[in-house]
């Protein structure tokens, strides 16, 4: 089991899913082509959002789930909102072999695993390129509109 | 090492760790004497708000941590909010003997740890009764100030 010390070091797998539990997302998006407007894209995305003050704690999860990178959000339009930083995978080869495996070995426990479970058959999809004919995208929107409600 | 089986057993402390840094809220609060107004009275609370459909999860962090009460908050007034429930530890017993020492021995890892240090500190000063006489009460919200920022 690997070892905790600190934000700098490997988290313990456990860490990971009880603050995904509370903080993370697992997102589909579903867009028009950008230049054939009769395609749809599909996007699977993960990712976790915290106030700009515990980026740290994204760079340690970054470092344990081996993937993804960190982005800082100025919310300088709404002056009540401080800078937030934001942990995101977009990459589907990395929510393949990274994301979902991680969060198939360890279990969300919360609202968050039904989630999670129709973000993996979405990815799952997209990877056997279900998303590029008509009937697929219609299942993906059917499953999309299953999730976080 | 405890074993996970879903939201109804015994959680891995770490998970708790991750969720609390997520999701948690060490306060203490402030305020006037419900009967000798020159006296200040002073709460530690600990507490984790979800929303309703999480509350099984608040329920095995009851479980596990071994204290605290759910409630359910129904946010009537406010339309756009759904129902949420809320893991409360306000008895001071149960915070020295119980949370304090959990996560002495489980370390918090984001922005949270400060907050939590400085929770502990005043709750000591209370089972001290340190908040019964002015100087105490000072140096409590002297701390207080320097949580949450």
């Amino acid at each position: 089991m690997p070892r905790i010390e600190g934000t700098n070091s490997i988290l313990h797998p456990q860490y990971i899913v009880g603050f995904v539990d509370g903080e993370g997302c697992f997102c589909v998006i579903i867009s028009k082509h950008n230049t054939l407007k009769s395609k749809k894209e599909v996007r699977c995305i993960f990712e976790i959002e915290v106030r700009e003050d515990d980026k740290p704690i994204l760079e340690a999860i970054k470092k344990t789930l081996g993937c993804g990178k960190i982005y800082l959000l100025d919310y300088t339009r709404y002056s009540k909102w401080r800078a937030h930083a934001k942990f995101k995978v977009s990459n589907l080869p990395e929510i393949i072999n990274k994301i979902i495996p991680f969060f198939e070995k360890n279990q969300l426990k919360a609202k968050k695993r039904k989630s999670f479970e129709i973000f993996k058959k979405i990815a799952l999809m997209i990877q056997n390129k279900d998303h590029l004919h008509l009937k697929g995208i219609e299942k993906i929107e059917a499953l999309r509109n299953k999730m976080n409600k």
